[in-house]
């Protein structure tokens, strides 16, 4: 059974400024949501978990990402089975679709790396003023 | 002809501090990025008409995000055919492949967006608080 409704709802916009989708856009493809969300394709993960697994990631910064990707419906917060319990982050129906297409995403990015890197040399060769900030 | 390898480049891991991927995610899902690749998805476009096409942005965010785009080899920026020629903004071969992954995801972003919307709305009323920043 799909979720997905037949006809993709129009009055949404991420290319305009006040649309809620264009926030919601970021916080799944952010500075630390989409790292987020890769690691809890996997599987559930605590914030101990999780703070290891994204390398850079401090616990502020987790934290409030974790908040945003809950209040947005994509992760779960929940007790862990078994004594004692513990809090633990899964990825929600909707949080799956969506990290799947961020997994095929990423997927490509690796494949294209060898190109991307190739492309950057050549760009620093034309301009000897140094890599782009 | 695909020009994906057969095997996924296994060098590569966006969840390290320190990898290229890394960056190179930042760049095509950061604050502008995936915007202006997916303005860029559907025709070339001059640097004005991207400005107003995402709405928000300012000239310097703007020419920054071109930059790095065109460094990763995703965009090319080229004159225009004609007289008086103009400098247009193009998506390359890699490019329009990323960026149809960006537009997959946006899609199922825009039909989950009832669901997400939902979502918030119980997270607040759970803590009235007030939405998270």
């Amino acid at each position: 059974m799909s979720t997905r409704p037949s006809d993709a709802a129009p009055d949404f916009q991420v290319l305009a400024r006040g649309c809620e989708s264009r926030t919601v856009l970021d916080h799944v493809t952010g500075r630390w949501g989409t790292l987020i969300l890769l690691v809890l394709h996997g599987d559930a993960k605590r914030f101990s978990e999780l703070r290891r697994s994204v390398d850079g990631i401090n616990e502020k910064a987790l934290a409030q990402s974790l908040r945003q990707l809950e209040r947005d419906g994509f992760v779960d917060r929940a007790a862990s089975e078994g004594y004692p319990s513990r809090v633990e982050y899964r990825l929600t129906e909707t949080g799956r679709r969506i990290t799947a297409r961020l997994t095929a995403l990423v997927d490509d990015l690796y494949a294209a790396m060898p190109q991307v890197l190739a492309a950057q040399a050549a760009y620093d060769s034309r301009r000897p003023g140094g890599p782009v900030s």
